[in-house]
């Protein structure tokens, strides 16, 4: 049953060294790439290869709708969810264009949205519910449902593989889902609504004031049930794209598949992962800081330092997705610049 | 003879305007792609037309050496820079594979390196003049060799265009040479030493204090020669390819090319130029912010925000080269990212 406490594969200690001592011969000062530096190597402990490669990026974006929009939190509608699921699939939402942009393979699951059955070309349907019970009044999923979102990521994780992906995305689409991912977070860091509720895709001041209301009484309602477990939380304020993408993450680390962590969403699930299994930690890159409130204390709890701050604020694995063009550029740095013996110039400082 | 004060071309008003139209039909939140978004609608003013492109960016390297090496404020040898310039055209250096990774075109001049004539495939020589004088107890250049070599980055700027680039950026090598950007930006800024000194490639705390002390002691040397002149400031202390990167960046203003500028002594370049003829500035974007002290007081003079933050501190235009993928995916969701009517997505909030 629980499948998630199983071992991670272990980071290869002899790649990383052996990646580190190959940075030091560079033709460049040392330590001058910084951040692209230590992404190679980390990247060659976890493809225990001195030279890693991004061959083929693996994006897969979770849609799930979500009950407590009923309490009015979010500045779009519900149909929206659909509607990008559609776009998705389609090529015309930004994911879809960042996955053109690196060569990425791109699938796009369902995992639960309001609605008639229906069929897209290019989109995974499973209908766990129909959307997530308004956690305001009940719990979000019973823990049946929640396991099973969360198996939904780790098959994508291990079909991922199977295709030799090279590095995993999850990016993730729900009108609502910041609402319900502020109040995981908050029984994760055992936080109030204040310290980590966001505008999300943009409300107003007064929307927000309610949307930490929300949430506050949500916090009250579940507390003795989630008694500080993270998969209790998860179950009873979480929705299913954020369960769906914590079990992607523990199984690219149990397998051997490098993450790179999206914004804020993806981040409580990276560290609902973390919580479940500490080992998980080892495989993340963290791709992008975002504009949402309250997304640098879960950076900080992860201790986690994302390449890229541009200020999105969209979700998707946008964030994520618009790294991969730097962590390729890590790779392609770490792999093909001369060495000082190769160049024959002086490497030593005077 | 004062070619630099021509008139720049001026940006689109109308393409800009259309750009940001654009934007708001794009299927996401409004200004969810914040960064993304400022950077495709400066192009496309730039650019003038409503889908900028980069189909070629262009990377030139300036190259010269320093005669304030004399004073031992680097951490490595002055045969260095010359190596590196071998580096640069045989494809080991950091700056040729961000060439080769995003299909730019590179070019390398040695606007006046130490040392014996040579030919290097792949390497323009110039020698204006074997490495500056040494600007602790002389002037750094004659009027008119900073004149030749900002004609170098001017006739860099006109061939770019003239072989349809669609975006300029200009890196430096030279040993020494963040010493040189160091006291230029000092005399710009009105500043001592202490506010805008760093420790370059990486000297040790009681050389930077040395290194301080030399700046100090320049400022004083040619102060009332400078007053206030960023020309003069350029001669005074400046070198060779900080004047060849002022003068390219100027010509792209003119020619109507936009420029990416890179790391601190980039930007030191940069602020001359925009000293020298203010509607330069409308041509900037800005790669990355690094790692040497001072640089962020630089940009903010110029009211700059990097797309990257990296803290990289290499030079050779490598901050910039490596934003370079982030520009090109702005343009490709600008471009490709299909509209809430082109979607049937509901763009409008409740």
């Amino acid at each position: 049953m629980n499948w998630w406490l199983n071992a991670c594969k272990a980071p290869s200690e002899e790649a990383k060294q052996q990646a580190e001592a190959r940075q030091l011969q560079l033709t460049k000062p040392t330590g001058s790439l910084s951040e692209l530096e230590r992404t190679a190597v980390q990247l060659a402990a976890l493809q225990n290869q001195v030279k890693p490669e991004i061959k083929l990026p693996w994006i897969t974006v979770f849609a799930g709708d979500h009950g407590v929009m009923e309490e009015n939190i979010s500045a779009y509608p519900q149909a929206v969810t659909r509607q990008m699921l559609q776009n998705f699939a389609s090529g015309g939402a930004c994911i879809s264009v960042i996955a053109k942009e690196y060569n990425a393979q791109l699938q796009v699951i369902d995992c639960g949205s309001v609605g008639e059955a229906y069929e897209y070309a290019g989109v995974e349907r499973h209908c766990i519910m129909p959307g997530t019970a308004n956690f305001a009044k009940q719990l979000a999923m019973t823990e049946a449902q929640c396991l099973e979102a969360m198996n939904l990521g780790r098959q994508s994780a291990e079909k991922a593989l199977a295709q030799n992906a090279s590095i995993y995305i999850a990016g993730e689409m729900g009108i609502g889902n910041t609402c319900s991912a502020s109040a995981v977070a908050c029984f994760l860091l055992n936080e109030p609504a204040e310290q980590l509720t966001g505008v999300g895709t943009g409300i107003r001041a007064e929307q927000l004031a309610h949307k930490k209301q929300v949430i506050d009484q949500a916090l009250a309602l579940h507390k003795n049930y989630v008694a500080q477990d993270a998969f209790k939380a998860l179950c009873a304020v979480g929705g299913l794209e954020i369960a769906a993408m914590a079990g992607a993450y523990i199984r690219c680390a149990q397998i051997g598949l490098p993450i790179v962590v999206d914004g804020f969403i993806s981040t409580v699930s990276a560290l609902i992962a973390v919580r479940l299994n500490p080992e998980v930690r080892d495989w993340m890159l963290f791709g992008h800081q975002s504009a949402e409130y309250g997304h640098r204390r879960l950076l900080d709890e992860l201790q986690a330092q994302p390449l890229l701050k541009l200020n999105l604020r969209l979700g998707e694995g946008s964030g994520a997705g618009a790294s991969l063009g730097i962590i390729k550029l890590a790779c392609s740095l770490h792999n093909n610049m001369a060495t000082f013996a190769e160049a024959a110039v002086i490497g030593e400082k005077v």
